[in-house]
C-alpha cells in the first residue's frame, strides 16, 4: 500500500499444505560474506537499536540479532559497493544511549580512520540519533572521512521495515560520497526510492513512527542517495574528502548541563536549582525569538532576575527557539534585549538539543570563558549567519 | 520580492522636493467606522502583541497602537463582512501572558457569546498564542461559536505586515463560518492569499519569523480563507455552530504543573524537585514513542525510580513526544512498557504544550483522580484514537 503497509488477505476457503519443518530466521545457515578486498573499505559499527532487532514469530517478542553480520546478508546490493568490515560495539537502546556511549563510538570511528577506513557507518537506534549525531559531528570535527549514522524506525522483520535501504545508502555514502561530514542517512520520504544525508548538527526526529522522520532543521539535505546507488548532491556547501589519516578526536563531555524550556506560568526558579546543584550550563528553549516571561505583573514569574543570578555565578546560560526552525534575534523586542544584556548568548539557528550537545562537549573540552564565546560560533555545521527561505518543512 | 520583502532603489541621481509638512500616521485624523447595523455582530477583543504594534519613524521604536481601532482602518474590505465591536482588552506581550490573561479573555468571549455576538477574534501576541489557544479550547469548551485567535509575525507598518490579511480572514470566519471551535487563524503559506484555520489544541509556532509559521500538528487545517473572503472546508470533522446562547466556561487552572524534557544525560531528579515543591502535574517530553532513559548501568540515571516515587505521591504525569508529530505508544518496546506500568500517562497524539496546558486546566477545574482519566481522553479536539498519514510537516 502507499503507506508501505503490507495488505491482508482473507484465508477463507484455502488450504494449509505442510511441506516441512521450518527453522527460526536467526537459526539459518549463513554463507560467508563475499570477498571484496579490491572495493572501498568502510568499518560498519553496531551499537544496538531497532535496525538489529526482529521479532520472533515464536514468541512475538522482539529480539536482538545474535550476530549484526545478520543484517548483511539481507542486503546482497551491498557485495558490489564495499569491502565491509562489521564490529559490534555494544547493544544499548536509543533511550538509554548516553555521553559514555558516543565517547566510545568517536573512538572506535577515530581508530577506523587511522586504520584506513574509506568511511563509517554507525548502526544506532533512532530515538536519540540525532543528539549521538550532534555528539559525534563535535567529538570528531575535522574527521575527513563520511561518517554516517543510521538506523531503522521498523525491525527487518517487517515487510514495511527501512532497515536494509537506510544501510544500503549508508554504505554507498561511506564507501563512494566526497562529504567528509558527520551525518545521518535515513529514509527521505515514504517510498523505497531515496535516503537523504543530514548534517550531524541540523538532524531532527521530527516523528514518533514514520520512516522519514528524521528532517534537516535551517538546513538542506546535503545529498540524497537513490536505491540504485546514484548520489546527488545539494546546494549546501559540505567539508569534503581529504587523504590525512590523522583524526581529529575531543570527546570531553560535562554532564553538569541542563535542557529546559520556558512556557507561560513557568517558573524560573529551576535556573536556580540547577545552579545550585552545580550545573556549568543551561539551554534554555525560549519562545520566538529567544523570549522566557520577564513580567514583574505576576509576583515571581520573571525569569530576569534568575538568569542573572545563574551567569553572575558562572554558568552558560544559552537561548535558542522551541519553534525549532528560524533563529534567534535579542534586538527586536525591548525584553529581548533585557534578557540579551543580562549575560545570556543567543544560539542564533542552532537546534536546542544540539546546543544542548554542544554545550556538554564544549565545557568537557574547553575553558568556561572559551566554551561561552564559541557557544554561538560555528564549530561544525550547527550554526550559520544567514537563514535561506526554503528551509523550512522540509 | 518572492518572500514578501520590498526591494530597495538605488536613489543616486534622484532628487528630493519637500511637499509640504507630514505628520506621524498615530496622528492621522481618524474616519468613524463605517455603520454596519445589517452584518453579523464580531466582537474584536485585542490584548496586545505585535499586531498592535507600528514602528514609529521619527524614534525607531516601535510603540503599541493607542486606538486598536487603528488596525481596522487599514483593512477597509472588513466594512462589508461584519458589525465589528472592538474591545481593548490589555495590552500585554506575548512572553509575559500568563493563565490570568487566558481567563479574562475566555470571560470576555463568554459574555459575548451571552450578549449575542456571532463570533469572536482575539488579537493576541504569536509567541505563546498556541498555549493561549489551547487554554481558551478548553476553558471555552462548547462555546458554540467561532472564537478565532489571531496576530501578526511582522508589525503593520511594513510592507510585508501580515497583519491585515489575518485580520480579515479572521472576522471573515468569525462572521460566515459555521465553525464552533477554538482556533488560530493566520497566513498558510508565503503568500497574501489565504490564511488556514487551525484547532486550538493542536497549533504550533513552527518559525521564529515566517509569516506561515503557524501549523497544524497531528491534524489538517480546518478551513482555509481567501484575501477575497472565500471559505474553503478541509476533511476534518469540527463542531458546528448552534443558536445557543449559553456559553460553557471553566477557567480554573493550577499553575503547579511542569513541563520537561527527557534526553541522554538528563538527570530525573527534576521529578522529586517538583513533587517536593508540591507540583501536581508533570508533562514529560520523552522522545521517540515516548521513552525516557530507564538504564541501571550509569548510576542514576534512570528515570523510573524518580516517576514511581512522584505517581506513588499522587503526581499526574504525562507523557508525550519531543517528535511533535505522531503519536507516544507503550506498547512497542520493553522499556515503554515499564514506563507504562509505573503509572505514566501516555497522552496519545497530544502535543506537549497541550499537555501542560490540558493538565493545569484539568486540575483546575476537576478532582485528581478524574484529572488523571480526563488526560487521555479527548476533551476539545487535543487527541484522537488514529492518526492520519498526510498530517506531518503540513
Amino acid at each position: 500500500m502507499k503507506n508501505g503497509y503490507n495488505i491482508g488477505i482473507s484465508f477463507e476457503g484455502s488450504k494449509i499444505t505442510k511441506l516441512g519443518k521450518g527453522v527460526p530466521s536467526h537459526e539459518f545457515p549463513k554463507a560467508e560474506l563475499p570477498k571484496t578486498k579490491s572495493l572501498p573499505k568502510v568499518k560498519l559499527i553496531y551499537t544496538g537499536g531497532t535496525i538489529g532487532s526482529k521479532l520472533d514469530y515464536k514468541t512475538g517478542g522482539v529480539y536482538m540479532l545474535l550476530k549484526p553480520e545478520e543484517l548483511l546478508y539481507e542486503v546482497p546490493e551491498l557485495a558490489g559497493i564495499a569491502d565491509i568490515e562489521v564490529e559490534p560495539l555494544f547493544s544499548i537502546s536509543s533511550e538509554d544511549m548516553s555521553y559514555h556511549e558516543w565517547q566510545k563510538i568517536a573512538e572506535r570511528v577515530a581508530e577506523a580512520r587511522k586504520e584506513g577506513f574509506r568511511g563509517v557507518v554507525v548502526t544506532i537506534g533512532t530515538d536519540t540519533m540525532h543528539y549521538a549525531s550532534a555528539a559525534l559531528s563535535f567529538m570528531l570535527n575535522g574527521i575527513g572521512m563520511p561518517v554516517v549514522l543510521t538506523g531503522a524506525q521498523r525491525s527487518s522483520d517487517r515487510g514495511s521495515s527501512d532497515a536494509f535501504m537506510n544501510l544500503y545508502c549508508s554504505v554507498v555514502l561511506a564507501a563512494k560520497s566526497d562529504i567528509a561530514e558527520v551525518g545521518i542517512c535515513m529514509h527521505k520520504n515514504s517510498s523505497d526510492d531515496e535516503c537523504g544525508f543530514i548534517l550531524g548538527t541540523r538532524a531532527r526526529k521530527m516523528h514518533t513512527s514514520r520512516r522519514d522522520a528524521f528532517r534537516p532543521i535551517n538546513s538542506e539535505y546535503i545529498a540524497t542517495v537513490s536505491y540504485k546507488g546514484e548520489i546527488k548532491y545539494g546546494k549546501s556547501n559540505y567539508r569534503k574528502l581529504n587523504g590525512e589519516k590523522q583524526a581529529a578526536l575531543k570527546t570531553g563531555f560535562d554532564k553538569k548541563v541542563a535542557l529546559i524550556k520556558a512556557y507561560p506560568n513557568s517558573d524560573p526558579e529551576i535556573i536556580s536549582h540547577y545552579a545550585e546543584k552545580g550545573y556549568k550550563g543551561i539551554i534554555i528553549e525560549g519562545t520566538g525569538l529567544g523570549h522566557t516571561p520577564v513580567s514583574t505583573e505576576h509576583e515571581g514569574y520573571s525569569w530576569l532576575p534568575e538568569i542573572k543570578k545563574a551567569v553572575e555565578k558562572g554558568v552558560i546560560v544559552g537561548m535558542t527557539s522551541q519553534c525549532l526552525y528560524g533563529r534567534v534575534n535579542p534586538n527586536v523586542y525591548r525584553n529581548l534585549r533585557l534578557l540579551s544584556g543580562s549575560g545570556v548568548v543567543y544560539c542564533e539557528d542552532m537546534l536546542p538539543e544540539t546546543a544542548y550537545v554542544k554545550l556538554g562537549w564544549l565545557l568537557g573540552n574547553f575553558k568556561s570563558a572559551d566554551a561561552k564565546r564559541m557557544l554561538s560560533k560555528n564549530v561544525a555545521g550547527e550554526l550559520k549567519d544567514r537563514s535561506l527561505y526554503e528551509e523550512f518543512l522540509e
